[in-house]
């Protein structure tokens, strides 16, 4: 097999073929995928293997803050792949330490340890456990419109005591968050949706008793859900919410945090500090799998006595230590963070927006850094939603003019890399703005 | 923080001190934590910063099958991160497809895909959601005595779609596996408790009801618990059973495949083929977080239109991939299974039955390959075990004569890498030998 022609590609259909043969994809009817193919990439661009070169505008699944094959990143990887690439869990290393040490430095005060996984999905589940446990309650409020990951089964399968401590019954609830564009509040300004999202969350925790609400899980700017900015007061609203009714708030920070937003965290936009924190994508720009959460020191000290009962394999694996440290370095060495700020409100928030005063099609534009959500409609009055054919045109063509886009529902997501320049983010705009011509 | 003295650590107690300062340790209470600390590795050896190098007898978690820093491996990883260190898991790269092909060499017939994940946690979750998604129905039996992962409530937080799909509410039913030394089911020989685990199983399944059940989740030689390989003709009866009802069958070979009990599957020793075969650990000895699920060609072709409802960013990582393919090359070319086939058969079986003979302590040994447990107890009448305090007695005594163990409850699991020698698997049963004696 070293000999495979697959190691040195020389087309992209050898490649999709021998991928659609042999692996089984995330979210998808199997008997259809024709899937886009990638062979390298550097910054904010990628390539195949037939020499086409592309504009990131999805940063993958929005992960990719750094940009492609960051050298100070890989070279970590390297240099700590020659020492040790495994360890248990239970054992230390410097490399685990140190990166617990970096993100700590970027963390608000009174946030005192970190807990790391390989991921977002079990970074929540972490959280869950912790607020479940610190609390003794049971039920997680969190939105119709997020998502947190896709685990659900493996410890209520599990038989032995690790189990008991985590089996819980009467689970989750969810509210609308709040989205002004399509109010389920009936609301006419942010201030108005900000207001009647947090009574009607208050009435939801008196409804289902707060002595049973162990958590709010929250995704502090909904991303996948629509890049759905909180308005002014909801998060501090929320906080005060928890602290009324002893409930913990986690705010998600996979997506949105390490620079997406234009802040370290993007709750720092918002005046509140959380009591729990998960992260992942962003914290190493998914080099090495790893995800973690950010505990506050109230509930750090909750397990000094009692058994913390969760964990996993590669918790703290030092290839992902080492890109964590590599990354955080480079993002502050580089002002990452600050340059996707500067591109939101230079470039992408004024260029989007004056692509909606040209194309009716685009109803809404929302956004900040590198996290910016276009919503197209039929009709500006009616804002009913363009239909998927509409949308697979709208992905071809820009796929056709070398930008490779991120959709979802109704929406194309613009999330360049933090790294973009300016340039690279006009080039993008124009694009779009072609091909909307092109398709109106 | 580039100038950290963690950088390069002149002690131990400087990195434990920074470890149990920030990072907050799986399965602990962290008020009390002492950790190992480890600073590299190389085959079936450890060391610490200072000097001190140690037998790991644990292969960290039981995942370090092909030994610490496989110079091979380790290229393939570096090689990689020089062309692509990360890709969303709708796009095709050469690395994954080539991944699944090696993998998929060393399946059984009948196999056609791999889903990746990024641990054995979440190839548990993808695998009972493609059982339950493919016959409709709900529960899954599993074993009391087993581990499968620690996340249970990400999917159900998530509030958007793919939620929905994912939801069940009568979840989980747990058997007693088959256990002759502490049988349940007042047996004397393997062939009673096989035969009446599997009735005790088969009137479960009756009185759930077949047409609820949509899973077995059972690891082929359950790991954690105590290395409790299956007696004659258990795992056979159990695929008859699914047959009969209609069950899908997935054996979980995250710790007991790829060399862990002499064969690249574990349950190739016992003549049967599951549906699903869970995967991670020794695929890639755990030099980059990854799992998955191999899956059979009905319930493959199950998803060819419909939409299946799982993923996750980092599936099918490129430096997984290549880690993967490396390691699978590297065990191939140099017979690592074959080794541990050996190791079991010649050294390690026959040592730990004499060191039982020479005993009393010792109430059972049984395992095969490098995955054996040693059961102390202290009286072989009553079987009753030794209590935590002579474990750790015995823990402390084996650091000392610098052998890292692997401990469970009353267990020493004898777990060493799958490229162990001959003369290191004899130093390790000689340390043990010595402890027991001074412990005696």
């Amino acid at each position: 097999m070293s000999d495979s022609p697959l190691l040195h590609p020389a087309d992209n259909a050898s490649v999709r073929e021998a991928d659609t043969s042999n692996v089984f994809h995330s979210w998808s009817a199997q008997g259809t995928l024709a899937p886009f193919v990638i062979a390298s990439g550097k910054g904010a661009r990628i390539w195949d293997y037939e020499g086409n070169t592309y504009l990131d505008f999805s940063s993958m699944l929005v992960n990719v803050n750094i940009g492609h094959q960051h050298p100070k990143v890989i070279e970590a990887i390297k240099a700590q792949a020659d020492v040790l690439t495994t360890v248990a869990p239970a054992h230390a290393n410097n490399m685990r330490a140190l990166a617990a040490q970096k993100i700590l430095s970027h963390a608000p005060a009174g946030f005192e340890k970190v807990f790391f996984t390989n991921g977002g999905a079990d970074a929540n589940e972490n959280a869950i456990r912790m607020a479940r446990l610190h609390t003794g309650r049971d039920k997680v409020i969190s939105f119709y419109r997020s998502y947190h990951g896709n685990t659900g089964a493996a410890i209520v399968s599990t038989g032995d005591w690790r189990r008991i401590p985590n089996e819980y019954s009467r689970g989750h609830k969810h509210v609308f968050g709040p989205y002004l564009y399509r109010s389920e509040y009936w609301a006419t300004t942010p201030e108005q949706e900000s207001e009647r999202a947090l009574h009607f969350l208050e009435r939801t925790i008196q409804a289902e008793g707060p002595a049973s609400i162990a958590a709010f899980l929250i995704e502090s700017v909904p991303g996948t859900a629509g890049i759905l900015t909180p308005p002014p007061g909801y998060l501090k609203g929320v906080r005060a919410l928890a602290d009324k009714y002893g409930i913990v708030l986690i705010l998600d920070e996979v997506m949105a945090g390490f620079g997406r937003t234009g802040e370290w965290f993007a709750f720092n936009a918002f005046d509140v500090v959380p009591d729990l924190i998960t992260f992942a994508k962003g914290v190493n720009s998914g080099y090495i799998p790893a995800g973690g959460v950010i505990i506050n020191n109230e509930i750090a000290h909750a397990f000094d006595e009692r058994v913390f009962p969760g964990g996993l394999t590669y918790s703290g694996h030092p290839l992902a230590m080492a890109s964590i440290v590599a990354t955080i370095e480079a993002m502050e060495e580089e002002k990452v963070v600050e340059n996707s700020k500067h591109i939101g409100a230079t470039v992408l928030g004024p260029g989007l927006n004056a692509l909606k005063d040209k194309h009716s099609v685009i109803g809404d534009v929302r956004g900040s850094g590198v996290f910016w959500a276009v919503e197209f409609v039929t009709n500006r009055d009616t804002k009913e939603p363009v239909d998927a054919a509409w949308m697979g045109k709208l992905k071809a063509a820009l796929l056709a003019h070398k930008l490779l886009p991120f959709m979802a529902d109704n929406r194309l997501h613009v999330v360049p890399p933090c790294v973009v320049t300016e340039d690279e983010a006009r080039e993008g705009l124009a694009i779009i703005d072609a091909v909307l011509t092109e398709l109106s």
